[in-house]
């Protein structure tokens, strides 16, 4: 089963493509879709879309799981950054693809297996996990395949679970 | 010109066209987009979308507006709505669509003449403006129109100011 994983923003996407094949996740591809800023919203959303819709096309994902967005702030990033999530779900709901989101709370439970882990923590269990020589530039990106990684997890649960309700 | 007002929502997104000939501002249509409660997210977002396109496609305006959101307290709510918002405006900007938008601050000094007017005295002016019988209702669909005629008005004031500047 392939994972699209995206760690959702205006200015960066962040995403990461894992292969779910058994207990392994094998990494397909990671990096980011980048907007300009002082650029008008409406291209930026534009080109979120357009940037989703051909990683879609290309990699071919069973799943997308996204980020959910957590704020207290800053209420008008937060306002920019969903509207660029809206057009992301979109793009993979046009597609048919099933959708699955996490809180950055259930993300880091799921790779570090601890709730209040710290950034760094996450990052360096996306790397050990996935056997790579460096954590992936810039947050977004390791951010993304977390969010990917989680997305497995939360599908072998629920598969042991159904299994065992089988029986 | 027409003019496609937008008042964005996630459950009702108002709609109002009109179109303005010289200085006449005359209704088109009006209505709601409306999406079930209890769907999941991201079926509600693609009904949003594809209520809009058909809208584009069906009136052909010249330009669309919406009203920006101004939220300070449920962020959450903020966060639903923007992610609707941006599917629309993904579908305006999609069409080649010059895009406006307006807070409720603009939209009322726009309307009624004064920033800090009511709720009641805006859908008053938007029935007396496009000499409709009844006030349109759900609410949404009223300031839908308003916005509409506020983009219609900043239009106006453009060109004008274009005028004069040219002289």
């Amino acid at each position: 089963m392939r994972i699209l994983g995206i760690d959702p923003g205006i200015a960066i996407v962040g995403f990461g493509i894992v292969d779910k094949e058994g207990s392994k996740i094998i990494p397909v591809q990671y990096g980011s879709i980048q907007t300009e800023a002082h650029t008008p919203e409406e291209d930026r959303l534009l080109h979120v879309y357009e940037g989703m819709v051909q990683l879609i096309d290309k990699y071919k994902p069973d799943t997308v799981a996204f980020e959910k967005l957590f704020f207290n702030r800053n209420v008008t990033t937060a306002m920019t950054v969903s509207q660029a999530r809206g057009v992301m779900i979109l793009a993979a709901v046009q597609k048919g693809l099933p959708i699955g989101e996490y809180t950055p709370l259930q993300v880091k439970q799921a790779v570090v297996g601890y709730g209040k882990a710290e950034k760094k923590q996450v990052q360096e269990m996306v790397r050990i996990y996935l056997r790579l020589k460096e954590v992936p530039k810039p947050d977004d990106v390791a951010d993304a395949l977390a969010v990917a990684i989680c997305h497995a997890h939360s599908y072998t649960l629920n598969s042991m679970l159904n299994e065992v309700l089988r029986k």
